[in-house]
């Protein structure tokens, strides 16, 4: 991965002429490129690690699974947040792990996690390097060091079991490898988050993950049968039952402990037989209530397809302007303009996976329903263009930022009888704080990650970066965004997870209580508070 | 309820001729009805509450709220397990609470458990009563005295948001009692165990219950969305999102948490549209393994119906001898010897509920399928029979200890692997057991509760009981037939629960490290130990 942004580093750039000048026009570019300054000129604090530790570390993993050079010290230094970004290309990132320690067994996280006790080293676990919330920011807490714990060696697959489809893996295996090796046995995991070429496992199971098609396959933690935690003071295997009645379930306690708990080292997940048909088509309704009203049927009506999204007004309009010119955009366009004319609308994806038979069915319910609600069919079109570019937008965020170009997303989730209510709220709230910094943006939403019970809002918004202020310019705007949240009846976070950012809300969502259940749990399994610290919920 | 056994008094018997001959031929009776006594010759202990402790109780919830008369506490010193069975029918129960107290709002739920920890009085939650491992024994642990919080005050139903599918409820509230308001209102919960007329939600809650059509409407935990857990350390109250990524999901760490981690006083469930049709039809498989393949199928393939449920041959023999000779006995009898001849066979029930569309493709998928294994459909009496009795066995099991007959239940799951295994290694633990006390019994069992990954295996066996030994004959059969299931690779419990007679088998389970992050849990939320002390894990 770059070490300054995203993904791979012969990744054509995406952002054309047509694109940037509908940037220029609405939210304005910066007048000459940012790039990210050179590695060499990345400045971090030298290696504070005591000689004792480090002795410790190499006796445990060996010597090569020991590095305090500079690229593996930059590499884990932070996650891919906004401000991750921000810091990394200015070649001043506001810390860097002492050291990068590699175990490629789980007995090596085992004795990495005693020592690190014994030495008094934080530890950050860091599996696909991912997080956009500082899930892996190298914070030492009140400790003499940090060490980033890089789960990358612990990738091994086990046999699948083709008779229960269930497999184990180790953390640090990335999602994209296992879904290779599943796919040459015709299965799926079925989780495909937009990290997905990069995210790793644990990571997933760590922050409780929902990928795109979370509609039809569920979320992370539906997949998630059992786990391996390796916690300082102890170890929790709960074991991989269907199902169990015996007593409070370990797995979800597990799952999204974001690190601070101990180490998640192995996972066993179920899979499934992959679909022999993935169908993506467009549907377009006039107006945003009309598509949530349709969703909602699709899901309270056992009709939702694998993925369903529904963009709003102001997304619609922006995915028309940055999709290019050609291929699925002219199509789309034409499709657009000739069913809308000048009007808004509003644009959804559905995605139909499974057998040939099935999804012949379940897409003929699902357009039934659609057209009750006024959704008004356009093609494959659509579908298509948003499955090619389903995993490039991180790559058209550092685009955007090398244009001084602010871009950022966040996500919440609430009941459908507050879903308007809280799009709005959110989205008054984005704008109001863009404008309040002197830099009025683009505010857009989807709906996405249907339920029964209510769905996912995920709001992207534009802006020109306020040069020399950037973090400040985030801060009061994500700070907008979080209170109104809260304060709307949504969850602070539908799939991104806690990290850094969202540690201070969290105990508005979860109350004291949870907040002193989760640190009493804490207490037991890391004693020292070593495992990530400032991550999730404040020490207390 | 019948203080001395299940349920509505005035039921009929349900044990015909037939019946009773068969048991008598194949496991034996008793040589004269061994009726209950007279519940004004049930002993219990005078109340041993401290005078202090009693006047704070009345000012907590007033006199009314607070009773220690002996029906009273004879109706709240056992659950509805077999050793509580015998205990109470012999008017012998190893203990009564030493109050009863019934709050009638949560403020008064908070206040009970405040004077209770400072007066050092143990404290048992009480739903419906009817646990059947000893969830509800009125242990005092190593406190004063010990009070049952007889939790049926708590009943209200909040308005239903129509158009989230949720509803708020009391946790008192019968599972019955909910059901009925809903399909006033064309809705369901959709949440039937056999305890179904008398147990309440909070209860459901507490145990991670899972009732009879839990492969089509999910287990309870699948549909508790938030609830409120008033502890004496604290109280968690997990908000009611569709989802969320905010770290550790409390919620499914209060689901399962059995009274003692506090008490749950009230649930936000999720609900559905009633369904417009309910179709239950019997299949006939030659060998049990077929219908293991059968039911694997369904539940990968995204075709499992409703209610599914496969007997084993004895479980097909003994259901066709229990079922009376007349009208569905009569019908299903001829089908199976026309079809079986003198072979013995499995039964299996497949029970569709929904709109009528859907459930007429979901019953052409499943029939496709169940043919394919080699299942032969045989209409819908075996399915109407078995609706007609599926809350009648607790009822049958009192007539049965009438007549000097053991009866038992058991349940594990596991992953579909190792399924047929674990059938043969439980049954034959139990069977060997029972010939081992003498009482050679009839062991049968039925998969049930479908998951893709996995089923339940519920086990039934009868047999003569062992007079004047009854607890010591119960406690040999149980600790083989746990001994199997944990060897086995089974989980202890699928859906009874832990209580007090799974818990010596929990940290088997869940391993020390679990064991350990619940005792962290419980001495956060409860430091003083009264939370329904002996149950789920040993205090350690």
């Amino acid at each position: 991965m770059r070490w300054w942004g995203w993904g791979d580093p012969d990744h054509p750039a995406a952002l054309g002429p047509e694109a940037l000048g509908f940037l220029r026009e609405h939210v304005g570019v910066a007048s000459a490129p940012r790039p990210p300054v050179a590695l060499a000129n990345v400045h971090v604090e030298a290696p504070a690690l005591p000689d004792g530790a480090q002795a410790a570390l190499r006796a445990a993993v060996g010597s090569e699974g020991v590095r305090s050079d500079h690229a593996a010290r930059v590499g884990h230094a932070a996650g891919r947040s906004y401000t991750d970004l921000l810091a990394l290309r200015a070649g001043a990132p506001e810390a860097a792990p002492d050291a990068v320690v590699y175990p490629r067994e789980r007995a090596q996280v085992r004795a990495v996690l005693d020592l690190c006790a014994r030495h008094s080293l934080a530890v950050v676990p860091f599996g696909g390097g991912t997080s956009v919330v500082g899930g892996v920011a190298p914070l030492r807490g009140r400790h003499a060091a940090v060490v980033a714990l890089d789960l990358g060696g612990l990738r091994e697959i086990a046999e699948v079991d083709r008779t229960s489809l269930t497999v184990s893996v180790g953390a640090g295996l990335r999602a994209i490898e296992l879904e290779r090796e599943l796919g040459g046995q015709g299965l799926t995991l079925g989780h495909f988050p937009q990290s997905f070429e990069y995210v790793s496992l644990g990571g997933c199971a760590a922050t409780r993950s929902a990928g795109q098609a979370s509609t039809g396959y569920g979320r992370f933690e539906d997949l998630v049968l059992g786990l391996d935690l390796v916690a300082p003071g102890g170890e929790i295997e709960p074991k991989a039952f269907p199902a169990t009645a015996a007593g409070p379930d370990l797995r979800q306690l597990l799952v999204g402990s974001e690190g601070v708990l101990g180490v998640i080292a192995g996972l066993e997940l179920r899979v499934r037989a992959a679909p022999a048909r993935r169908l993506y088509e467009g549907v377009f309704f006039r107006e945003f209530a009309a598509g949530v009203r349709a969703l909602r049927a699709l899901a309270q009506e056992d009709a939702a397809p694998s993925v369903a999204r529904l963009s709003d007004e102001p997304e619609t309009t922006m995915s028309l302007a940055l999709a290019g010119s050609g291929g699925a955009k002219g199509r789309l366009g034409r499709a657009y303009l000739e069913l809308r004319g000048c009007e808004p609308g509003c644009l959804a994806i559905l995605g139909f996976e499974g057998g040939e038979q099935e999804v012949a069915h379940r897409r003929r319910r699902a357009f039934e329903l659609v057209r009750r609600h006024g959704g008004l069919a356009v093609g494959r079109s659509p579908g298509r263009a948003w499955a090619a570019g389903r995993y490039a937008a991180p790559y058209l965020r550092d685009e955007l930022l090398t244009h001084g170009v602010m871009v950022e997303t966040l996500e919440t989730a609430t009941r459908w009888s507050n879903l308007e209510r809280l799009h709005g709220g959110v989205g008054g709230a984005i704008a109001g704080a863009l404008e309040e910094q002197g830099t009025p943006g683009l505010v857009m939403c989807h709906v996405s990650h249907l339920y029964e019970t209510g769905a996912s809002l995920y709001f992207t918004f534009v802006a020109r970066q306020r040069e020399g202020a950037e973090v400040a310019q985030w801060r009061a705007v994500k700070q907008a965004a979080c209170e109104a949240i809260v304060a709307g009846g949504g969850t602070i976070t539908h799939h991104h997870a806690v990290g850094r950012d969202h540690a201070p809300w969290l105990e508005r969502e979860i109350g004291r209580g949870g907040v002193a259940a989760l640190r009493a749990l804490k207490a037991e399994l890391d004693p020292a508070g070593i495992m990530n610290p400032g991550k999730l919920f404040s020490p207390g």
